[in-house]
C-alpha cells in the first residue's frame, strides 16, 4: 500500500511502471492512459478485466451458487452475482406465452398473463431474499476456510417491483374461508408451497422486476411470487398458479423438505419468516490483514421481521461489544450494511457480529441455536458468525464444530 | 392481453401453443418447461434473451448513451445501463497502478493507491447521476419520435460506495484559505473541473463501488469523484488528481463547455447543481395504449437540491394537476419513482408531470426557462416534458418547438 507524501512527479513517472499482473486479459491497457484514445460508447456496458466476482456454483440441474458478499459493498447485490438455488435447473420461458392462473376458493378464477400483471398498479420495494438453508456450513462440522460467500452467500438484495398479491386477490374475490394458497411455479420440479393468505397479503407481490429490469431467467423470469423476510423457498419462482383454499396442501417441498428437524424428533413446520441475523464480509477468510492499526469491520445484517435497529461488534471473542454505524436509510427487511473503526493491535482474537432487530430478538450465540434445534436441522441458521484474526494477519472462519 | 376467467385445464392446454416470434434467439424453449431440466446454476447470470435493453450510444470516443428509461421499474439502473459520457473514449486503467495524488494548498502532499483509499471508512449512497446537457433533445426544436430515452436517458441512480472527501480533505490537512479543487481525470481529455471546496467537503467522495460492486469502466474505473446532485461533468471520472487553491482553475472545460449563455450575452458558470425535473416514462413514445380505461402513468422525478417532495401529474394538457404517489423511501438528490392511476376517456389529450423538492422549487414549464435562459444554451434542461396521447393510442413527444 502507498499512502506517504511524495510528488507529482514521482507519481507521474510511477505511471509509466511495469504492467500489473492481470495484463494478459487486458486487450487495450495503455503504459499511459491519457495518451491514447479510450474505447467507445457501448450499447451495454462490460466490467473491467480487473473484476471478475463470480457466483460458486455447486451442483447441475439441483444446484445453488453463491452471491460473492466478501467483493460485495453497499447493499445492492448484481442482478447477475444474485444466489441460486432450483430444483430442477431454470426453465426458458416465452414471456408471450407466460400465464398465471389464479383459482380455488374465488369469485372469479382468472389467467393474467404478462401484460396483464403490468397493468396493475406497480410497486418497488429493496429487500433481501434468502434461502432456507443459507448458513449452514458454518453450523456443524465447519472448517476454517471458509470465505463469507461459503458461509453466508446465499442472501442476496434487490429492489423488486411488481404487483400486491393484495391487488390480485381483490380482482379475483378470494372467498372470505380462504386462509391459504397454493403457489405453483412452472420449473421441471414443478416446485410448490402453502401459504398463508394473511401474512402474504400484507406486502407479499408477484414480482416482474429486478433492479430496474425484467427479473433475470434463474430469479423466476418473467415473474415470481415476492414474500419479503420469508424463507426463498416459498418466494416460488416462474410462478403460473396460485389456487385458495382452506388448509395447507402439503406439497413435497413441506413434508420431503423445508421443514426443520428438532431433537426430540418432532419438527418445525412452516417456519417461513428468516430471522435476525448478520455476517462480517472484511476482514474475514482470506483476507490477510496487512499490519496493525486501524480497519473497518465490515458487513451485512437483515431480518425478516422488519427493520434492523442495532448491530454490535466485538473484536475480543465476545468479552465486549460496542455498537456499529449503520448505513442510512436502514430499510425493513433489506440488507443493512454495517461498519465499525477497529483498532488491531496485532494479536490473535476473534471478531463477531450481533445484530438486533425492531422486534427486539437478538441474534443468538450457536450453542444457544444448537441446544433449541438440535444438530439436525438443515434449516434457519442465524447464529453469530465468528472470524478469528491470527497474529500472522490471516483470518479464518472461527467457529469451532 | 389475456384477462378473463378461464379453466386451469384451459390453461394448460394454452401453454402447448405455438412458439412466440422470439424464438429463434432462444435455444432452450421447451413446449412445456416443466416436462424438461432446466439449465445448471452459472458463475454469473445472463438476461434473458427475450430481454434486450440497451443504451443507445451517439457519437465515438467523444460519445454518448441513453439509458432505456421506458424499459426500467423502480429507481435503481443496472450498471451496465448507466448513462455514458465521455470526451475521448474509456480509458483501461490497471487497479494496481492506480493512483490519485492530493496536493496544492494542504500541509501533506499525498499519493493514495486504491487500497489506500479503501482502508479508510466507507459510506455508501443512493443517488442520480446526470449530465448536464440532459433534456436537449426536448428543448428547442424537439421532434414528436422522442422516447423517455433519448428526451432524457443521461441521467441514472446507482447505489455509490467510497471515502468521503471530507476525510481525505482531513487526512492530507487542507490548508484554511483553499475554497477551491481541481479535479483531473486520466483519461485522454485529461477531463478537469474546478469545484468549491465547502459544497463538495458536504457529501462528495472518492468512489469506487456502484451497485454493489466495482465502478464500470465507463463510469471511472477504478475510481471517481462523486458530487451527489452535481452536473455529470463535475464528478469527474478515472480521477488521478486533486490540486486544493484559493481561485478557480478555469480549465478548458469550464471555459469552452459547461457555462449557460444567456441571452442577454453573459453567461452562468459553475452552475452545478441539477434543479429538480421529472419525466413520465410510461406511456410516452413509442407505446401505443390498447384501449381506454385504467393506466398506470410513470416516472421518475429528481433534483440536485435534496429529496422530492411532490409530483403532480395532469392528464388534461395542464388545466387540472394531481399528486402522484411516490414510492418510498424517498432519497435525497435521487431518482424518486412516482405512479399516478389515470382513467383515459379515449379521447386526444397531453400528459404532464411536475416535481417540487424540498426547497420548494417546481420544475417550470418549457416557457419560462427558455425566456429565463434564451435558445442558445445547451445545458440544464429542467422543464416539464409532455406527452401527447392520441385517439388512436399513439403517444408522442409533445413540445411545440
Amino acid at each position: 500500500m502507498t499512502h506517504a507524501p511524495i510528488s507529482r512527479r514521482a507519481l507521474l513517472a510511477g505511471a509509466t511502471g511495469a504492467l500489473g499482473a492481470h495484463a494478459l486479459r487486458v486487450t487495450k491497457l495503455a503504459q499511459d492512459p491519457t495518451k491514447v484514445p479510450g474505447s467507445a460508447v457501448t450499447p451495454l456496458g462490460e466490467r473491467s478485466p480487473f473484476e471478475r466476482p463470480r457466483r460458486i456454483p455447486l451442483g447441475n440441474g439441483q444446484g445453488i451458487s453463491y452471491t460473492p458478499l466478501q467483493d460485495c459493498c453497499g447493499i445492492v447485490t448484481p442482478a447477475d452475482l444474485h444466489f441460486e438455488r432450483h430444483h430442477a435447473g431454470v426453465p426458458a420461458i416465452d414471456p408471450q406465452r407466460y400465464k398465471l392462473l389464479i383459482h380455488g376458493m374465488v369469485e372469479r378464477p382468472t389467467v393474467f398473463d404478462l401484460e396483464a400483471l403490468k397493468r396493475f398498479p406497480s410497486v418497488s420495494r429493496l429487500c433481501f431474499l434468502e434461502c432456507s438453508g443459507n448458513g449452514a456450513a458454518g453450523y456443524g462440522r465447519s472448517r476454517p476456510d471458509l470465505s463469507p460467500q461459503l458461509v453466508d452467500g446465499l442472501t442476496s438484495t434487490s429492489e423488486w417491483t411488481g404487483v400486491p398479491l393484495a391487488t390480485l386477490f381483490r380482482e379475483v374475490g378470494v372467498k372470505p374461508g380462504a386462509t391459504w394458497f397454493l403457489a405453483e411455479g412452472q420449473d421441471a420440479a414443478v416446485m410448490a408451497r402453502s401459504i398463508p393468505v394473511e401474512q402474504a397479503r400484507d406486502d407479499g407481490l408477484i414480482a416482474y422486476g429486478q433492479n430496474g429490469e425484467a427479473l433475470r431467467p434463474e430469479q423466476g423470469y418473467p415473474a415470481r411470487l415476492l414474500l419479503p423476510g420469508w424463507e426463498g423457498n416459498a418466494n416460488v419462482k416462474w410462478i403460473r398458479r396460485i389456487e385458495l383454499a382452506d388448509r395447507p396442501f402439503m406439497t413435497r417441498e413441506e413434508t420431503s423438505k423445508y421443514t426443520d428437524p428438532l431433537p426430540d424428533g418432532t419438527a418445525r413446520q412452516f417456519s417461513f419468516v428468516m430471522d435476525a441475523k448478520s455476517i462480517i464480509t472484511f476482514p474475514a477468510y482470506p483476507v490477510t490483514l496487512g499490519d496493525r492499526g486501524w480497519w473497518q469491520i465490515t458487513g451485512i445484517a437483515w431480518s425478516g421481521r422488519g427493520r434492523i435497529t442495532r448491530v454490535e461488534v466485538s473484536s475480543d471473542a465476545g468479552r465486549h461489544w460496542a455498537p456499529a454505524d449503520l448505513q442510512q436509510p436502514v430499510l425493513p427487511k433489506c440488507h443493512t450494511r454495517f461498519r465499525y473503526m477497529w483498532n488491531w493491535d496485532g494479536g490473535d482474537t476473534t471478531i463477531l457480529s450481533r445484530a438486533v432487530d425492531e422486534t427486539g430478538y437478538v441474534q443468538p450465540p450457536v450453542e444457544q441455536l444448537r441446544q433449541a434445534r438440535g444438530l439436525g436441522t438443515t434449516y434457519h441458521f442465524n447464529h453469530i458468525r465468528p472470524w478469528r484474526v491470527r497474529r500472522d494477519g490471516t483470518v479464518v472462519f472461527g467457529l469451532e464444530s
